[in-house]
């Protein structure tokens, strides 16, 4: 009945969620015989948005088992064959398709920054081009959102935030960002898909539509109680705010869950509120500010009488970042099915790239995060930390850690920040990820 | 084998892509017996993004099919119950739910401004507010992509504009952008799911990931043309930019259909670029430039001899503005199930909204869009247009354009802006939709 957390939507086929040139760069590896060559992709941002200090890895535990799926069946086989995209050999490599090679990932909710190589993907020629734009697609977005809410919830502290940002994205988008944001910090969301896919909370009481349905904010207050309990959440601004507190009190009793304000300078409001609420002696009567927070809003309520965030908007388009600017790259291929690698990189303008295989590492100064480094090689100086962890060997996903899991990787990696680096100031990249020493 | 241009994905139930707090409120709508009562809801934008002059209206043709698929499976219900977001009674209107309501909206492509009443959805309480999330997931992000790609279209004028943004938005969002980019002007995508679910074209040739995977880049250039004919599109900017067209000329041939640039600053690379294919005898191939692309740089490179476009980030994002803030707002209820409806809007603060049902019409002066308004009755204006069409009656979609006519409609819409409100310099709203008088 209920789907097992963190289980990814398994109906939509994935092999079309794709460029164009992805299949048509696989016709001319099927054509001139390089399809099956070995080589290297690696994805990697070569910056961070403007003022960001870290970025927040995201999307992972969705991609891994696209790529297991990621097949075309002959519906699609025929489409791509009728518009021209493909030629018959091309088909013919597609109709028994699956990726079988190896990806090393960074953990989802790791930290990375400039150059951190976070997926690294081994296989042949043609596999490694048609995952591309998934690839890309599923970590830029979930990065972005990830990066941006792991700054609202170092900025909220031990506020529970709630991610309610569902109507302002795309619908399915909706759901990763629910995902992402539970990951990066955030205790629960508004997404009911998400609940039910991935094991992320989920809370929600009443809209201003609500109380304006019923024929009194009072009536409306007696029906929510009625059909929630006390413990709910009264949405207290549809009229007036005060007043509307009196009635939330006058119909639930002291022992009111929370109120909720929607509108308004929040800092007075909330102050307003809380007085008001001691007074009727509803003192345990949590408060919940909503409307356009996002990490500065946070950070500036500070020290008012707020008990918890709901952000919607800021959360769901990556306040002010949508896209992470990762980018996927061959790094190494081989001339012949069983030749040696050699490492490429394109050259012109400032898209400079090293070329290879990375593995990296980071060193620490008494849990504090003071470098990130790459190697072309395996092994890394034995006093440093590997990043990476085997994510798919053979083909098949050896990396499925489950949700809580990823979200306390996360909360650990952001505990080794120096505090400077976890501010929401604007600032430079707590590192820049360059070759270090090999061991 | 084929599907139908413009079919929506039909495997992801859209029951649960909501916001927890809609099925809390219908619990207690349920439970206090005004699930039933007749209701009107409206979406609608209370401002435009900043600077922008108009909107253009994206996602309908998406979310009609959706609504009429909006339903609950056994499990989803038992879901429910087992979290206890609803309760028996809940469970029990939710078994045969389904939308059974009439919609009025503007039709898709068109323009909206702030206060136009976009969607307009005529139903019962319990019904209204189970789709409010929904609504808004699909009308905001796809009418952001299609403002922004809007202001795009306009600005490149007769030059083509390719959508390849897939790479950096959710991988389901990707389709959504590549299908009303088209909508709103884009010649075509990179994305291989809107060709094949909603018929957009789609085009593509090869990444620099294709140049490096050769031995050199005349033999990846000679793979390619090999492979897609002389009539393909080379990218010449790997290594050496000068030599790459010297390379593709000499690989294709003077009738080479065209070149793609993807960096160093556009304008000199084209005219460097059309020289030397014109000294090397190559005049008729084509000059397509990516990297960064938004209406500003299009407007900006003008006079650059550059024939095509492709958009990848900035159209996906929504050019700074990934959401269109549109909310969705009960305007009128009825206190009985056979009542008459009352017409409400919340009051507190800066969020005033006028109650009622509204119908839209517009007055031109020789073609020239000169003012919205709408009445609060059925009826409008003798000599003026109305807006909206009928697209759901009796819980069936009775609007169903086919994408080209949408695209068409798009393209009409936009020609009744006057020149400065095509302008992409930041401005006010072309108008301003308040209540006009009644015929």
């Amino acid at each position: 009945m209920t789907l097992p957390p963190d289980t990814p939507d398994l109906t939509v086929s994935p092999g079309l969620l794709t460029d164009r040139y992805e299949l048509t760069m696989l016709t001319s590896f099927v054509t001139d015989g390089s399809a099956e060559h070995p080589a290297v992709f690696e994805a990697f941002a070569r910056r961070l948005p403007e003022g960001r200090r870290y970025g927040v890895l995201g999307g992972l535990g969705r991609l891994l088992p696209m790529i297991e799926r990621f097949t075309f069946d002959a519906d699609e086989i025929a489409w791509l064959l009728a518009e021209g995209v493909i030629n018959e050999a091309t088909a013919e490599y597609l109709r028994d398709f699956r990726f079988r090679g190896d990806i090393d990932a960074y953990p989802e909710g790791d930290l990375y920054f400039p150059g951190s190589p976070v997926l690294s993907v081994r296989c042949t020629l043609g596999e490694g081009v048609l995952l591309e734009t998934l690839v890309l697609s599923v970590l830029n977005h979930d990065s972005a959102i990830a990066s941006a809410a792991a700054r609202m919830a170092v900025a909220a502290g031990d506020r529970p935030l709630v991610e309610m940002g569902s109507r302002r994205t795309h619908e399915e988008a909706a759901v990763a960002v629910a995902r992402v944001a539970y990951v990066a910090g955030f205790a629960s969301t508004s997404n009911l898909a998400a609940g039910r896919r991935h094991g992320v909370p989920t809370v929600g009481t009443a809209a201003h539509a609500f109380t304006l349905a019923h024929t009194s904010e009072v009536e409306a207050f007696r029906s929510q109680v009625e059909a929630q309990g006390v413990g709910t959440t009264l949405l207290v601004d549809t009229y007036d705010t005060e007043q509307g507190i009196r009635n939330a009190v006058a119909v639930a009793g002291t022992g009111l869950g929370a109120i909720r304000i929607d509108s308004g300078d929040l800092a007075d409001e909330a102050t307003a509120a809380r007085r008001l609420l001691d007074e009727l002696g509803a003192t345990g009567t949590r408060i919940t500010a909503t409307s356009d927070i996002d990490e500065y809003v946070i950070t500036a309520l500070a020290d008012a009488p707020i008990d918890g965030y709901g952000v919607g908007t800021r959360v769901a388009t990556g306040s002010g970042h949508p896209t992470a600017s990762m980018v996927y790259k061959l790094v190494a291929v081989a001339d012949a099915p069983d030749g040696p690698l050699r490492p490429v990189a394109k050259k012109s303008h400032d898209k400079v790239s090293v070329g290879g295989r990375k593995t990296a590492y980071r060193t620490h100064d008494d849990g504090v995060l003071t470098g990130e480094w790459f190697t072309t090689g395996d092994a890394v100086p034995a006093e440093a930390t590997p990043v990476q962890v085997a994510a798919f060997r053979g083909g098949r996903t050896v990396h499925s850690p489950d949700l809580e899991a990823v979200r306390a990787h996360c909360a650990a990696a952001l505990a080794t920040l120096p505090p400077q680096a976890r501010s929401v100031a604007a600032g430079p990249s707590h590192l820049t990820v360059t070759e270090g020493a090999t061991s």
